[in-house]
């Protein structure tokens, strides 16, 4: 339960579960304790009460009830608190009120997030690809999905749709909303002005860098992948037909514990392997797997590089919303007039609020010219349709699921401290670099000497299923990615597993 | 209730709504009557008796309850039976045993489909493209989306995720079982063996004919397409270079009726338009807007002049599943070894079950060949991902689904011949032409002279949102596509206010 003030009235704010109904209730209470005004903005015939629970008002069909109901009180709060006999209808301003709902707006769509709750048994009935792959008996701790309850507002779109059986057609993508949500939240978090009419609305970041490559690029051309890497970087080059320049980060081992600034963007090997059919960089901050957050220096030295060169870059920030404290993401495309004039800026809010099975994602072009070239490669009907879901959800997230992620990402680096802490005493031979960001932990095995490789090994002795990590480049084969956006409990289930096949090896 | 005999058995299915809870329930009653055993598939907590409510037996997480009921059932029916101490226990063959629980299973996954049940006030309240692009007070029958419930094993895909929180990845979408899906039902519906191998899964109609034209024609080439047609298909001539060769259906008129057969296509023009650089024949069949439902005999004909003339047909069949009685839906790559080699047959669960939202769709191939140019054109990945929720509707609808859709198509085959009984009764002035697929009236409004067109002109003066024929073709200006997928009651509200309009012009 939240309350919140405005003047001498009360707002509090809970969240019921009756059978199979429920949603947020709002009460609204007079400077002597006493509830005036109660919405319940309930699944089934949500509806107010003036006064007490006898007089009820049902809202009717109404898009969605949390809307309506701050949009009422927004108009007329006095209206309805006169009608209740309340003699404390006034006292605040219109910013005052304005604040007040928000606040309650925030409290009303985001029930606590319940991250401990996790069964199991019912995990293992999903569908999705980290669930469904393997056998039974082994623990999946590979593909980026968490384990975690849905964000509430998101969840409310798949009900509604439900509840409506509403999945035609989507209105034109760019009718939803959806590239407005996504400029407000970069003012909001980057204080980054973008334009919507320069976002396409894509389904995933592999297809990006798949478009990217044939925008940007011609067959033979180079282009530049950060190694260690998300496996679809190789795919994009590889499958269109360009050039692979690898650029490896640098892993630097002293004694037993890594350099204490993690993976490194060295330039000079970089600048000495490219050259003038160089034309892309694919990029990806926070860095998957590493889990590092560039910092500004260093993205200003790659972006001087991409001056020098005319590279285009391909920026996938996917994990910006799952950065731990003591570090800040930088859009690629804010560093200066420059960079972004020649960065796609590639994100998506399946990641940081795990919904990947609903594939929606944004490409944001710095410039014009880049925007032209991206569509005009194909027809933009080659590149598929999105769907209804994907676009409402993403809105869901991006505009009122804050305090979810909020959540989620406190309870990441609460396990990301855990797995550190529990490798560097249970699995000393295994360096790790504490991640800055994402919910992976890439594990430096090349000590263990596993066999025939560390993903291999942990699959077949300890029933782990974790990321291979040859498939993250060449020279990567005794490494490994460890999934940790799971409950505590099942964190420490996988730990102890992998810690006992190390013992008994 | 259905019941389903086995020996002495009796199995009744029914489908039970507790408040938020429920789902199908299964009581096997012996020969004396007394209920034996009870399942109860519900959403929460499903479980089952054994003899009397008091003894009750929870299934724990399971994926679906009713899939694992009859399992269980094909399994052990004996076992369950004799821990009852039923002596009904035998009396059946295996054969007789699965034909009774295959009936029982799809009682089980389909309730009443309560297509007459629906408020307009909820309606409005979606997000869909048919009701959320045009005021309030304006009654949508334009695009293609239905206004009837979902199918239940649809909804049940839904219900599922949001229960499970499972919005993940899919699974590689090969291994969802939606291309085995898909060729099962063309083996049952149309005795038509294709190879799984030979099925992309792409994510709508207009995606797989922009690929299609990409990958089978060069910029200049030439492509018919037969009008009047759904507008995308002009579309995807136009935005890839190529050359429209249009090919107008034949609307004859004889007096103030429509020629009896409708319309038709005249394969002479046709021939007499085309040259070489002719590449590509963009079908239509079921046909959209007409209705057509092409016989053999002018499939054939057809199927004749591709092969003179060397073409690839890109077929859209997605209205094959809305066939009225006395028509029969032939693929057009069933027609020939020939005709096979050279078609691309593109369909989808989403018009049927009406779920474009979840964009889903399936292209097969009928030779290695063109296959093989499909996916060279563009790297796979640049077409897209496909969302976990369409693939796991469609194999819910394709394989689950058949009894929604059988009530779906009688509804609407009634709606239809409502349509033109009302059409031609009063508003004689407009042509009508009786659909034999699709629920779509294809109004031929010439002798009205409606001005800016019929569309237009019952938007502003009927508040009824219809497709304007002018998208469909130069020529179609005067006609107008009536969408009649919704209930009775607003069908009638749709058509007192189209010729209300008409009268008061």
């Amino acid at each position: 339960m939240s309350e919140h003030r405005l003047g001498p009235l009360r707002f509090h704010v809970d969240h019921r579960h009756l059978d199979g109904d429920g949603g947020p209730s709002l009460r609204i209470c007079d400077r002597s304790g006493d509830e005036r005004l109660r919405f319940d903005c309930f699944r089934f015939e949500p509806h107010y009460h003036l006064d007490d629970a006898s007089d009820f008002v049902a809202f009717g069909p109404v898009a969605d009830p949390v809307t309506w109901t701050v949009s009422e009180l927004r108009r007329d709060l006095g209206g309805y608190l006169a009608r209740t006999g309340c003699v404390d209808a006034d006292g605040w301003s219109p910013d005052e009120l304005d604040e007040t709902l928000r606040a309650v707006e925030s409290s009303m769509r985001n029930p606590p997030a319940r991250l401990d709750e996790i069964d199991l048994a019912v995990l293992k009935t999903r569908l999705s690809e980290k669930w469904n792959t393997y056998p039974s008996e082994i623990h999946p701790a590979w593909v980026a999905e968490m384990d975690f309850p849905l964000a509430e507002p998101i969840r409310l779109v798949l009900e509604r749709a439900l509840d409506r059986s509403d999945i035609g057609y989507p209105i034109a993508p760019n009718e939803t909303g959806l590239r407005e949500a996504f400029r407000d939240r970069c003012l909001r978090l980057y204080d980054w002005t973008v334009d919507p009419r320069r976002v396409e609305i894509l389904t995933d970041v592999v297809q990006a860098l798949y478009v990217g490559m044939l925008a940007y690029s011609e067959p033979g051309d180079g282009a530049v992948v950060q190694t260690s890497i998300y496996p679809p970087f190789f795919d994009a080059v590889r499958e269109t037909g360009r050039e692979l320049v690898e650029h490896r980060l640098i892993a630097p081992i002293a004694g037993r514990e890594m350099n204490r600034e993690g993976y490194q963007l060295d330039l000079e090997p970089l600048r000495a392997a490219v050259d003038e059919r160089t034309r892309v960089l694919l990029f990806c901050n926070p860095h998957n797997p590493t889990g590092r957050v560039f910092r500004r220096d260093e993205l200003e030295a790659l972006a001087e590089l991409a001056r020098e060169q005319d590279w285009i870059v391909l920026s996938d920030e996917i994990h910006q919303d799952l950065v731990y404290d003591g570090f800040e993401h930088i859009p690629f495309a804010t560093l200066s007039e420059d960079a972004a004039s020649r960065t796609v800026t590639i994100t998506s809010a399946t990641k940081g609020f795990n919904i990947p099975g609903l594939r929606t994602c944004v490409a944001h072009f710095g410039s014009a010219e880049i925007h032209r070239r991206f569509n005009q490669v194909v027809p933009r009907h080659v590149r598929g349709g999105i769907g209804l879901l994907g676009l409402y959800a993403t809105v869901a997230a991006w505009r009122h699921s804050d305090p979810w992620l909020a959540e989620v990402r406190g309870y990441l680096q609460k396990n990301r401290d855990h797995v550190v802490d529990f490798v560097r005493s249970e699995l000393p031979e295994i360096r790790i670099q504490p991640p800055e960001s994402t919910y992976f932990a890439w594990l430096d095995c090349r000590d263990l000497e596993l066999r025939p490789s560390p993903a291999r090994f942990f699959y077949d002795k300890a029933a782990v299923a974790l990321s291979d990590g040859g498939n993250f480049g060449p020279g990567w084969e005794a490494f490994a990615r460890l999934n940790f956006a799971t409950s505590r409990a099942l964190l420490d289930e996988i730990l102890e597993k992998l810690a006992k096949a190390v013992r008994n090896r």
